[in-house]
């Protein structure tokens, strides 16, 4: 028995065999069809016409995940462990709306169960593991998080301030409602998407305007400069084989020409 | 009396003791919920059902700033000085609109109140001293910022000079009735926000207003370029107590924990 | 004949020689000129004046184009190898059109004809053989197509949640009618594009708008950020004939015309 | 009188006198506020009222710009030399307008004049010689200039690509009524302008659309890339304080912390 889960726990969470090469790639393939079923099954028309082909086909998915997600909880070796990481939760979140659909009947059950459904979507998340370059992009954020903040936090108290300006210089006739209106066509304008729901019409509030598009337009410079910045600090950092180790103290981050180990003074060789 | 200005001074311009962390935590709680309340104050639904309370609310922030006003002012060991930096300004500024709407009353004192009220949001501002990673961006746009004005300035020649050649080809008849509200859709065409509430119908426009697209969508590159560099160069800069220099060969670049110059192996100084 | 073939193949393929470029030159603008007639022939009125003159041009310009594709082959020395190239494809595609609209005659044979017409713009593709430069960035994409790739999934995550999202807050009366449609709108908000066909009604929608619009905003730092260190790095790679190595301290990186290795004092190889 | 006109010589055309600078602030001065007085007067509620004064002041600066150009050709050593280049050009182009307005009288006088006269907002890029910064910018773009223009040459290709396939998905019916219309439409998708005059209506469409908008939102990242790195290999450059000199072949640009000349073999001091 033990040999069955050791065989298992192989195939459903490691990538270095043929057979859990081909789980993956099934299992991908599978998230991939079920996310397409619940899109179909939004628009009007597909809905009338293959309504109840995509109702059984979406069973029959989560029945697969949720024997596979048994399967996990079966063969990992701490299943609390899995169970509370973030693709556990992850896992449990993606079989759920369908099984809560039964309990919740009703005279509007229809469409309740499609808004519930529609929440598997975040299974898509699933797929994220799958990728191993997303570390590099990922450390490179994290090591920035502090200036983003800072950033973010700058563009939330212009937006609070274009706003406030733009409900006192157009008010509600021209579409500004309010203030929480204008801070949304602050950050339509400063993000330069510019849907044009709600503009400015007049002279005052087309300056105004004005000076937020330029600088919404000169600030997006900031986190591009960011991210490029410790992109391209990562790129210097020394590689792994070019390193020549300290036969001394086994220091092995040394720069290119140096003649001593900085920390223990011992010759390196050439 | 002494050891009171100086606890509270601690207290209260101080962040590194328990008390002072609390003080500047419930303070930006505080200015939180003020800007919060000025903005559904606006919203027509809110200010019909909760007016009052939001009314008194405001009375209660701004008793409650001005108390820590007049703290700040007292426990400050230059208060004239203080009174005139950046923060005392707006500290007074956040405060004022509030006492203006009881001097200044009338028969449309209902709207020059919450006009006067929505000028609080600059209360917003203050929040920015708390941070102090933004110094480094800081000092990355003071180092650009002949670039960052030469830039500015070509943008600004371009939008006059792709608004006049708009302004001639278009004419009133499609929306471009003047010179400024050309330059206004060619800042929002530049800019690449495009709202869509003057867009060109003729063959002459469309072809103008796809070179302006085009150049704003290739300029963008050089306020990026500039605080990138800027931001690049900074992180190449040597940190003050990283600066070591090596007493016999002179070399000053040494990692931060490095015992030895690595260059000709003499010992290096703490 | 073996001689004239060889001449003919300096011209067609070669460049280094006066016949050749002029070859090229005249090529490409013929090229141009058959697209825009194109062109010229999808305007309604200019058809209705000069369908007769265009579809005679867009013949010649046919003709044209297939006896140089005769000759190319003729000339070439592996015919074969030349026909399954990409340059190959694309000669055969940008002739193929016109000589379908014969075969194909009936009823809505003058729409059809258009139709197949309009697809030998992508003759203009040729157009990029002629460029050398193109190499650089070329290689610096190449190398970061898995960071890239990577950004793009992240995307594709981002719009399908956000769309869902949207389609559950807004619904079919606001015009997020299906979940693609509201992925589409995903798209053009997250891309910046905003054409505003579609826009959020309710304070839940644009809320969950400015979210996306915000995400847009700060993650387009990331493609920049990863083709800039790509680009940055190849300017730092040292070229070929820089990389000379000391024969006595083994230092790898001398500027490009030292004679004496600025470490060591040695005497360095041309 | 040779020394009148060198006076005014270095009045005209030095900045290293206190009469040159002050000259210059003037001549911007009046610069900009001609360029106003265009800008107004094309407004129609401003030219109902202040027309007339508008009209003198327009005159007057356009005598003022005279003198100071035939001062120009008067005090320069090569006058023929001056007024055949860039800035000598564009100040004959900007008096001009308005004294055409005068040889061509008619029933349409009135907007004719306006329109030349908007011609004069080129005065404009006067001010740009008045900036020295701009040298810098301008080398980095110069010598990214190969890679900008295949860039451009793509976004080109891609804009007649995406245009052609829209007018074939869509059709004259959703608004696509030509190629051109098409290729109008591509170019305010792929820069992210989106004015939403022309949107895709079909699903075939819009899915295009997302191509096209996901397309450009990637290759943003391309030009930026360009320059930056152009920015930085600038900044990297070593600064004139910092080179030392080889005291036996004068060459001054030496790496950090070499020990010998590289070009003659010479110790290098410390």
């Amino acid at each position: 028995m033990t040999t069955f889960r050791e065989k298992w726990r192989h195939i459903i969470f490691g990538v270095d065999s043929p057979a859990g090469r081909l789980f993956d790639q099934l299992l991908i393939a599978c998230i991939l069809l079920s996310v397409l079923c619940v899109m179909l099954d939004s628009v009007a028309a597909v809905h009338r016409q293959y309504g109840l082909y995509l109702y059984w086909l979406e069973w029959l998915f989560t029945l697969l995940f949720t024997v596979e997600y048994l399967m996990r909880l079966y063969v990992s070796e701490r299943p609390a462990h899995y169970a509370r990481s973030f693709f556990g939760v992850v896992d449990i979140l993606s079989i759920l709306p369908t099984y809560l659909s039964l309990v919740m009947p009703g005279a509007n059950y229809l469409l309740s169960i499609r808004l519930l459904r529609a929440l598997r979507v975040f299974r898509v998340f699933k797929l994220m593991a799958y990728m191993g370059e997303a570390r590099i992009l990922m450390n490179a954020l994290f090591n920035a998080r502090r200036k983003i903040l800072v950033f973010l936090y700058s563009v939330g108290v212009m937006t609070v301030v274009y706003g406030t300006l733009m409900y006192l210089a157009e008010g509600p006739a021209n579409g500004f409602t309010s203030i929480p209106q204008s801070i949304y066509w602050a950050i339509v304008t400063i993000t330069t998407v510019g849907y044009g729901d709600i503009s400015p019409q007049t002279p005052l509030g087309q300056a105004l305007a004005s000076m937020a598009m330029l600088t919404g337009y000169a600030i997006i410079a900031i986190p591009t400069g960011i991210v490029t910045a410790e992109l391209t600090s990562v790129g210097r950092m020394p590689s792994p084989q070019a390193g020549r180790q300290c036969p001394q103290c086994r220091k092995d981050e040394h720069e290119k020409y140096a003649n001593y180990c900085d920390r223990c003074g011992a010759v390196l060789e050439k």
